[in-house]
């Protein structure tokens, strides 16, 4: 049997952080930048969403003088209220990616505190990926240990297990060699929280804002001297066993440095929850069927799988109904043949034309349509029925996102959001983001100011 | 049924929380000073411990300029900054107070926030002490409701409930109304963490001071008008069932307003844990009947029930280890006549004479003794068997601390914490706190320097 340090959860991942070079790393360098420009597309396209102002202006009294910027702002904070900030407005429209197997969306509580850290200290983009891609792999790792019995106890997965991400990632940063980086991964395990329950409202923000903020916390802490129980993972009384009923720990470290969970990540291509993005798939198939005639709708029935209809079969009161609504998903795309950022939003979610169309959506259990599958079928005045199915929605794994549509959702998340953040800037200097120098150029370059 | 949000835990928590009057506290008010002045007693004691000062020199540079007093010492940080450090240093010696019947702590996460608070803003001392009796109680309640089953889990109790507490009362303190206090709560909820598996190293403080932070952030983000689900406690993917197994709500809200848990607080005289009492107050009696000659010792065997047995039978490699060691209690009892922050700290832990009187002592499980008590006996030289049983330790509720002995707690805390700070001030301010116009006067007059 091997000594017990040596085996500890923490130790073991401490290991692949601090001995993995750019080499070992930079095959998965360009998924991770597809990630990043996700990251950054979703946090531009809330940099005027009230709940981002209002984590500001409560923040802004407790920061030093900083010099890390707001994603899509003017504004400075130091890089734990920086942190805490991007990683709410990265994840705040349900826009950012997706790791499918655990349901985490990777990058907000990951890259908001590695950028926040990297523009602080002046680090370099090869840097900062390297650190990105080796939290983001801690993340879903651990995650991966305690899916899906975590989640369905009611743990918001993408905080707690956010949180382990962001303080390997700025461990790595800081330069703390194994024991630290595995002292800053136990201490994370003392600052892992986030409940489903919360995800309709505003608390929610704050989990997410926590994991990316805490995960750098932890990480100067043990910058500073701070320890961990080794076992703070896999210990009798740890982590794994008080949050997760039956942890699978060989699922954490088996095959560690060989496969890579980023490369398994995803990105919406609409700001609703995944488990619509077929409805919608097919509903703009259908749009062109009808010539845009949605005045001869009659009713719309959506078949999907029991998954589809727990999350999205009811009433939509707010914004963040609409973002999880099958209702909504089928009216926006048919009625306005589009379904970004503004179609999920106050001004076209309470349109008459949108609520009346909602109320001729029906959704039924076909469970022969698998996950992620949904066949939808109109029935219009003269009587005919339209129908179309789709197996592999837009953004998911058997069907991702190209380049260039990562590209232009970025581009429209910028123009919704209202930012003065330059788009262009910001993805040519991703794209080559192992070759500059200074984080700190790149972030003042796309719109954040000068340092 | 009731409507379910006016049911919600947060919501008559909450009700509890806003309309409670200093007439319907006040007869708890004696209590509750007795607390605070323990509360300072162990913050006193440990302002100069090295891990007080690694998460001060941590949290100092993310401090915004700030009036509120690190406890003991002369610098000051903003309400957050404060918050943490001053919960640390109160809960770090395993000295403060205890809720006996979650084993909760529940001075330092609850009374930190409402002291850096009431300084900063210049609240009064009644309604400083209406505010953390009020705390206290949803603190306990909610750990009530998921006791024991919750930290045999491996959840850190102090830190996981202390949230609610402080954030119970910084929106009291901050006047949110009902609807404002049961929201910090639910945002508490999204910030609730701590496992057990830490508590042998710092990154306890971790969870503990973040307790007393998060709380009071949950208030500050429900006063800039952040809402959290009104079923965040009990709801099916809530707080409660994600963090206990089978929670008893009926004990969270049964006779609210009428019993008080405050009333229930006891206060340590040993900076060790709890169950090692009733074996220190035997020792006592036995070096007294030993009349100082600890060389006539040849054995010492304690028994007790088992969980004094699981907690303190093992190996002392560390201070930490020695207070919650069985035969360290033992030792230095028996060895040095008393029981102080001296005597469980590196200077006495590591004497050579200490070292082998640990040896001599075995502990043997009697399962006819209740949890709390011990029996202790001593063969000598000369083959006589000293013995003394202890049912009730000094300190536990049926046989509690005096006014005098807790002063005389504060004072020694003081003197061994090598503060500047002047304990008499404080124990005089504190013993009139309903009459004291300003806490920030109070807490400059303590020693804590001028605004």
């Amino acid at each position: 049997m091997p000594h017990r340090e040596a085996a500890s959860v923490s130790a073991t991942l401490a290991n692949l952080v601090a001995t993995s070079s750019w080499q070992d790393i930079s095959a998965q360098s360009h998924e991770a930048k597809r990630s990043i420009l996700n990251f950054f597309a979703t946090a531009l396209g809330s940099s005027n969403d009230p709940a981002v102002l209002t984590a500001l202006r409560v923040v802004t009294p407790f920061s030093a003088v900083g010099k890390s910027s707001v994603i899509g702002r003017s504004e400075r904070l130091d890089i734990l209220g920086a942190s805490f900030i991007n990683a709410i407005s990265a994840n705040l429209l349900d826009y950012d990616d997706t790791h499918l197997d655990t349901i985490i969306h990777p990058s907000a509580p990951v890259a908001a505190p590695a950028f926040a850290l990297a523009q602080a200290r002046n680090l370099s983009g090869r840097d900062l990926l390297t650190a990105f891609i080796l939290g983001v792999e801690v993340e879903c790792r651990i995650g991966n240990a305690v899916s899906p019995g975590h989640y369905a106890r009611g743990w918001h997965i993408t905080s707690t297990c956010g949180v382990f991400g962001a303080a390997a990632a700025c461990a790595r940063l800081l330069g703390l060699g194994e024991e630290g980086i595995a002292h800053a991964i136990g201490i994370a395990a003392s600052q892992s929280c986030g409940i489903v329950e919360n995800l309709s409202s505003a608390a929610k923000n704050v989990s997410v804002g926590n994991a990316a903020r805490n995960g750098l916390f932890s990480a100067l802490l043990a910058e500073g001297g701070y320890a961990a129980s080794a076992t703070a993972i896999e210990g009798p009384l740890g982590w794994a066993r008080a949050m997760g009923d039956t942890p699978d720990l060989e699922a954490l470290t088996g095959g560690l440095g060989e496969s890579w969970e980023i490369a398994k990540n995803t990105y919406k291509p609409y700001p609703a929850g995944i488990v619509f993005h077929s409805v919608i798939d097919a509903c703009f198939r259908l749009r062109d069927q009808l010539g845009g005639m949605t005045d001869d709708i009659v009713s719309v029935t959506v078949r999907g799988s029991a998954l589809l209809l727990a999350r999205g079969d009811r009433a939509v009161m707010t914004e963040r109904d609409a973002r999880v609504s099958i209702h909504h998903s089928v009216a926006c795309v048919l009625q306005c043949g589009a379904a970004g950022v503004r179609e999920f939003s106050d001004s076209v979610v309470f349109q008459p034309e949108i609520i009346l169309l909602r109320a001729k959506v029906a959704a039924e259990l076909d469970a022969s349509l698998p996950a992620g599958a949904a066949r939808v079928s109109v029935l219009t005045r003269s009587g005919k029925i339209l129908t179309e199915q789709v197996m592999h929605a837009r953004g998911s794994l058997a069907n991702p996102l190209s380049d260039a549509d990562i590209e232009a959702k970025l581009r429209e998340c910028a123009r919704s959001g209202e930012t003065r953040w330059n788009p262009d800037r910001l993805i040519a200097a991703v794209w080559c983001l192992e070759t500059v120098p200074d984080i700190a150029e790149l972030m003042s370059s796309a719109g954040g100011g000068s340092t």
